[in-house]
């Protein structure tokens, strides 16, 4: 309590010189007679309740402020969080080791004869399209010479036709052969699943590379579309180059173009350097947050699970939903954010949108559409647009990408954890109905509404995730009935 | 991923029909004619990556909303306290007793005895006012039959020196009696908690009634300020009535005056009602939240006290904080918001600002002038003002102020658990330096700003009232040695 707090209060006390300050005294005096005043048993009997007012609290109070109740939760989630740490240390000390040390050394061969694979892949997908010029270049040729336009001649029907069916092939072997190694050789789950995940990428390149180029091939024969050339500063057959498939598969998309928006500004090492030493740290807290609490909550879990402990379940399902929902975040800016964006920097690649802000979606379906964006330009472009363009009603179309989504999720989850559970093929699929009930909701609230918000964070966060890391965990240890990795 | 949602792609595909549209041509034949565009070949050629543009959370993209991590972090807190709740289930089924259990039966005689003192204190201090009027009345009878101003005679002199050494005796009596009796005689803090608080608020009232009645007394005499009489509907001494002293003494504040403001509205059946079920809710809550979570924490941090292991104290301390919180929370609600209001509304008390949003605070002092009202009242009319109106410097009239409160503080945790440690005393001074520390905060970040707030939280909430209560139950239980209340 200031003196200044203090003696405001005196100022709501009886003036006691009503006449003397009305009369035009200066104010020093009228100071000097308040500080006389004070002298004595005047403040005794100053009135303190003076006005008819509510509580804050109440009803009929104005509207108060509770900034600081905001505050305060903040706070205490960071020091429960901070006991969590206290809590664990105490109990487990500090549990993570050298990574890499649960690896069987066999392991690390068939990682890499898989990795060594891939890129015998782009180059077949090169080749079939430097096949597949040869006779398109010679229609252009004739039809230049006899000043035709060009048409599609058998010879490019066939042609085409045959690196299709190579194209198919090569994308095939391009996912089949690490399916088959991550599934049968391969027994860490991490080596395992960054395989896969390289694989999948590959596929969805090289599919969307065929598809393109037979495509922009077609194009330009018929010559039904000549204002796409003002897009793309490379014209086909320009564009079917080696360097320009090696561009293609490390850029950060999945939809092949022949040209891509270039970033205004040079290489700027200092961004460069930022998002790599982001990325480090990321993937060492990662590291870290896996090792030192999901592992023993997974553990502890392993009882509830066998003997179908129901409350305990929740309990540990909660425990795990804070851990894996860190990793996920962390996940997410590493890979979303620093990778793609090193990448880019260094690729000199333009749109950079690799992501919107998917975490204010107020549903499951506006997330899907945000958060992972070269994903979702690839099913547009190569499932959804040319089914509906071909008369699929939408609805159709969208179950036909949610189904290959939900099976390329469990191709990455269920194959490396050598569990084909379809755990996660039920979570993508489950997510379905929940969109359809969502949709009252975004008619009640609007799109977007903090209701709507937190049902996604409950949904998919707190108990889908974890959920599923739980079972596919689980799945592991019966299977093994080993220490876990 | 809808329908709307993904077709919206296509319109930033390359217009087909350019010079089509610029004819003057039926919205309805565009729409057609970009139908039939659809078919065939043509999507995967559509460009996906046509601008240039940043991530979101990149620095150079324009400012996103991050509303949604705010749900999730309330969303988090959440779920980790139904998670903690869970386990606390599971750890020790469900603890809570019928109450009293553990009170032994001669400490409801002696809780019982102590109370019955109270009201002839206040009939003491009535019965003492009663005899100091009779002079008065005298002087002002003789003054107004010979036409004079009244003044201070010798006997209204000698009987006001009576009655003070009188109200000295009456108000010692008043707060030392059950404060023997609690140290000495009731073995449960509880009992022994309400007795001293009962006490200490009539302590208080009682120097207030017999100040400002002498205060009164002396101003008419001496006519100083005449003003008064427009506050006070009563005039002295009409005032002095058993009536008034008894409604004074349940009336919700400590500081006397002969009238109050009274409530606008007659008394309201439902805002009674409503408050008083909510004071029980909020009580039995209390209790609850003392017996399923406080007790077990503070059971469980003896033996870290006795080893006094630093790490895991602090982890004690934490885990406390979050229900010590949401005791006091409760504790608030309930007696400033419910208990007085309910009251007031019995009472038709006027003048219901018993706290403000202190919960705003951006520091410990201003927390001090806007929690508690008819404390920060007392003080500054019957101490504070009259000290500084003396010639004392504001300053040191301040750390008198903290100082009575340490004392009182200290009385009221101190002497009900038998334990008059000083850590309550030295919790309140401690406060001293800390506010003089924030001074150059609330330079820098201005009053009221979040990281003054947020201090105040850590250092009231989360660090000093769990350490007191850690402290004291300590102390208890080595002085006990048995299984605690």
């Amino acid at each position: 309590m200031s003196s200044d707090t203090l003696s405001n209060g005196h100022q709501t006390s009886p003036p006691t010189s009503d006449r003397e300050t009305e009369s035009a005294e200066s104010s020093k005096a009228t100071v000097k007679k308040k500080k006389s005043s004070k002298k004595g048993y005047r403040h005794h009997i100053t009135p303190i309740h003076t006005t008819v007012a509510p509580s804050v609290l109440s009803k009929d109070a104005p509207p108060a402020s509770y900034r600081g109740f905001m505050n305060l939760a903040m706070l205490i989630l960071a020091a429960s969080n901070v006991r969590l740490i206290i809590e664990n240390y105490l109990k487990y000390g500090f549990l993570m080791s050298r990574p890499g040390t649960f690896v069987p050394p066999s392991d690390y061969i068939l990682f890499s004869t898989t990795f060594i694979a891939l890129p015998f892949n782009v180059i077949f997908a090169y080749l079939i399209e430097k096949m597949a010029i040869k006779p398109f270049l010679a229609e252009l040729k004739r039809a230049k010479a006899q000043d035709q336009q060009p048409t599609l001649t058998p010879k490019i029907l066939s042609i085409n036709r045959r690196a299709g069916i190579l194209h198919v092939i090569n994308i095939t072997i391009t996912i089949l052969y690490p399916t088959l190694m991550s599934y049968y050789a391969i027994f860490h789950p991490f080596l395992a699943t960054v395989v896969l995940f390289v694989a999948v990428m590959l596929f969805l390149k090289l599919v969307s590379y065929s598809l393109v180029n037979r495509d922009l091939r077609l194009n330009q024969v018929s010559s039904q579309d000549k204002n796409l050339e003002g897009f793309y500063t490379v014209a086909y057959p320009n564009n079917i180059t080696l360097g320009d498939i090696v561009y293609f598969w490390f850029a950060p998309t999945l939809c092949y173009q022949p040209s891509y928006p270039r970033a205004p500004q040079k290489f700027r090492l200092g961004f460069f350097l930022k998002r790599a030493g982001e990325l480090l740290i990321a993937c060492t807290m990662m590291y870290f947050l896996i090792e030192q609490y999901a592992n023993p909550t997974l553990k502890n879990s392993v009882r509830a699970m066998d003997e179908l402990a129901l409350v305990n379940i929740v309990e540990r399902l909660l425990k795990l939903s804070t851990t894996s929902l860190l990793i996920w975040l962390l996940m997410f800016y590493a890979f979303f954010h620093c990778y793609m964006n090193v990448l880019s920097e260094a690729l000199e690649f333009g749109d950079r949108t690799f992501y919107l802000d998917w975490w204010n979606s107020g549903s499951l379906e506006t997330y899907w559409r945000l958060w992972n964006r070269p994903v979702y330009h690839w099913f547009k472009r190569h499932v959804y647009l040319p089914l509906v363009g071909q008369g699929v009603p939408p609805i159709v179309a969208t179950l036909t990408v949610f189904t290959i989504s939900a099976a390329l999720h469990e191709l990455m989850v269920g194959v490396p954890t050598h569990a084909i559970m379809g755990y996660a093929f039920g979570g993508m699929m489950a997510q379905i109905p929940l969109i359809t009930l969502s949709k009252p909701l975004e008619k009640w609230r609007g799109k977007g509404s903090t209701l709507g918000n937190v049902l996604f964070w409950v949904s998919f966060c707190l108990v889908g995730q974890p959920a599923c890391v739980l079972l596919y965990y689980y799945q592991w240890v019966i299977t093994h009935r080993v220490e876990p990795v």
